[in-house]
């Protein structure tokens, strides 16, 4: 009996995924864009972590082990930074992207511009929502997160980090825009590596950050589309060093 | 000699302003846009207001005097809606541009596009950078606040509001631009009118929102240069009522 219990739960979420799949799929269909639906995993970690060890060893003075690849015990090794779980894993950077698909199930998806589709933005936070970005000969990590920065109110952050050096990290402009109810949202900055830690780029604020009342009024019915486009760099030609 | 040193107070603030307005200038020149640089305003208000009467009177059931034109117990006249202060002043609309002027001493800029350029901005909170931009035929009013939403954590809120009805503000779409440090955010959408609180606005969050630290990294030495331009409204060719 449990067994049918458990069969029916799965077919049940598998028609509403499917469901939410051609939703966004009808409404991103005109501007031929590719869409994916992303699911929230509840963090697990935000016990002391190797990044929390690492800011307390900088503290102390000592470089962080997952702050500089040079400061990693081998130097051709990289520990695993995906932000979802404390992992013992490390390997070579080429391999990071197996890594994260095959322990960490995350997706990974082609395309020049790709529609980052988060579901159910009402769970509380810590939430994670991740997706691979596969473009212009590279691998990008999509975080988007939900975090109570002050106690009882949470904010999203959305940021993008490149799995390269930060050297190769510095080629790139990523582009997140939020299109919904005659408003629009856009934030353009060069993607950090994913060397560094993706818990201090959103502790820095150096990402998009949306407070609850603005997630709502780019969100319908708890789902919230990111557009996602990545370019080479080039200068800001309106940017001056103010 | 208490003369002397007040005369000269005032002429290093003419300095100081001079050389910020030249810095400006000295920037935005390369893009022929008109700089105006903006100074703060410790808000007098945040006493029980006409707006915080109108909210209660909301609760209560009864239309507030400050959110539709309409509720005015004439028709014909407007209060005064000068964020700045508790001002008793109501007139018709058509007057309520030179009433910012000569009584809350507002400038009043002329330009498709311009720079809105706040110093200051590690004043704390609550302060205002006000001014009214005329453009397309039509008188607007650029209001960046620094507030303490949650105690302890201030953070900028910027919106434009036409000095007209809500069906006037309707064909109109307003962006705000930051831009600096390799990063670029920008905030479109549909100005709200005069008519309309402006704290309801920021306390809805619909509008340009930056934490202290995002603050931080578009501003230089203390200012804030935000882009401003106003179109006429056009459908949002990618948008789509998700």
């Amino acid at each position: 009996m449990l067994f049918f219990t458990q069969c029916f739960g799965a077919v049940l979420d598998l028609i509403h995924l499917r469901f939410q799949h051609y939703k966004a799929k009808r409404v991103f269909s005109a501007a031929g864009q590719l869409v994916c639906v992303v699911n929230p995993t509840h963090s697990l970690k935000y016990a002391p972590t190797r990044c929390a060890a690492a800011q307390a060893s900088t503290e102390q003075g000592i470089l962080p082990p997952c702050h500089h690849h040079e400061a990693v015990h081998d130097p051709q090794l990289v520990p695993c930074t995906c932000p979802l779980f404390s992992c013992p894993w490390e390997g070579h950077l080429e391999v990071v992207v197996s890594h994260l698909r095959q322990t960490h199930r995350i997706n990974i998806l082609q395309g020049a511009e790709i529609v980052f589709l988060a579901t159910d933005m009402h769970l509380p936070a810590p939430t994670d929502w991740i997706i691979m970005h596969s473009c212009l000969g590279h691998q990008f990590l999509l975080v988007l997160r939900k975090q109570e920065k002050y106690e009882g109110h949470p904010q999203f952050f959305a940021t993008m980090m490149l799995i390269g050096t930060p050297t190769q990290a510095d080629n790139f402009t990523y582009r997140l825009e939020l299109n919904r109810n005659q408003r629009r949202l856009k934030w353009e900055a060069t993607p950090r590596s994913i060397l560094e830690c993706v818990d201090s780029v959103i502790s820095d604020g150096d990402c998009l950050v949306l407070n609850t009342s603005l997630a709502q009024l780019f969100s319908d019915n708890g789902s919230l589309a990111i557009g996602i486009a990545i370019t080479t760099s080039k200068v800001h030609s309106s940017e001056a060093e103010m």
